[in-house]
């Protein structure tokens, strides 16, 4: 498949156009941003791990008949998506406190929540991406109470099953954020990419964060520990 | 009735034990706040209109039904209220969008929303006074599902009582803040104050506000258009 014209670009990502005009090309990029694009570094292999953990995390999704836009991981960095209209909402899953729901709401980095707990943020880098309430994505029409359903319906599933994929290789899925989007027809499909970048993993025997807070908090190499997930998913030799 | 022990002091009243044990004692203050305390300033006269303003939207509530912690005015600035457990949220409705919610959302200030809306905050002054989505607000064990529900009722109530009222002395009703506390039985009741402490109000005709914006932009006497909005309500006399 021939990779187009370059329709979006990112902070992680770029999207190209590609000879069927329900396929996406994507490439990930070697930069890390964080703070709302404020932090921001080349940090080389990361869009290869990146594109290799994404596509074994929606790989195994598709096996536990979780949908995804992912058609194929077509070199180290690149892969084939469906096309769908991103649905302007950062939907985050919480198992355990962290970053800004421990901020916000004054409970200690690591306590376990009595349940798992969804949160609606507005796609938005001039806002600062602010936290929604319901109401609030009604009122702006970025979606309609029962997409709302749906979107927490399945960012719940998807959790289900990351939960223990990440629980055999050692590490705590303590949050993460998907995006969704839209087929020609409607069909609310999970999008974007599921990796250290848009997750919290903790090692559960050291308690090491193995994911973007390595940089956004200057703790060390971003790459070594987004390899050692690669790694324990059983994703090097890809 | 003997003003007894000072039970509590907030930024804008004292509450006082009495000899009936169901029964406090309010103290309405000189001093105006913002910003979580950060702007602060005594202005004479303050907790007299406050305290006659809330008296008079809290009667009026009562004759059309809806009932409060309010027992009865007592003095100038103080009045005779209900004892109950306040629930730590502030419930904020909103018909125009103004203040957080048209920075949160990017929504001109003045812009009528498409329908009214309420919103919760979590009643702490350490966090900030955080914006709460109803998962947090059951996380933190605020109130059940249930009880968000009743307040949210009870809020939209309150509004179609009080956007008439104001509407009928030349005011529109922008946004407010109520709170809420649960009595002895677990009823849940209007408390705290209606004032232009908690509300936003535009005059109809200039579009000037007659409401705590005018202290935290400074732009001009604080009790000058509050002694609007009581002289409006026919309250200077009393």
């Amino acid at each position: 498949m021939e990779k187009g014209r370059l329709l979006y670009e990112g902070k992680a990502k770029q999207l190209f156009e590609t000879d069927d005009e329900n396929i996406l090309f994507v490439s990930y990029k070697d930069s890390a941003t964080a703070f709302n694009g404020e932090k921001k570094e080349d940090i080389d292999g990361k869009g290869i791990l990146n594109n290799k953990i994404t596509t074994i995390l929606f790989e195994q999704l598709k096996s536990k008949g979780i949908e995804s836009h992912f058609v194929e991981q077509i070199s180290d960095n690149e892969q084939l998506v469906r096309k769908v209209d991103i649905i302007p909402l950062e939907v985050v899953v919480r198992n355990i406190a962290a970053g800004s729901l421990s901020k916000r709401l004054g409970i200690k980095e690591g306590t376990p929540l009595k349940h798992t707990i969804v949160e609606f943020y507005y796609k938005d880098d001039e806002l600062g991406d602010p936290l929604l309430t319901n109401a609030h994505i009604e009122l702006l029409a970025l979606a309609t109470p029962e997409e709302i359903e749906t979107l927490q319906t399945k960012a719940l599933e998807i959790n289900q099953v990351l939960q223990p994929i990440f629980k055999e290789i050692g590490v705590t899925l303590i949050d993460f954020k998907l995006e969704f989007g839209k087929t020609a027809n409607g069909e609310i499909l999970l999008a974007d990419e599921i990796s250290p970048d848009t997750c919290r993993l903790w090692d559960d025997k050291t308690n090491n964060k193995l994911d973007k807070d390595v940089f956004r908090r200057n703790l060390g190499s971003l790459t070594e520990v987004y390899e050692i997930i690669l790694s324990r998913l059983g994703g090097l030799s890809k």
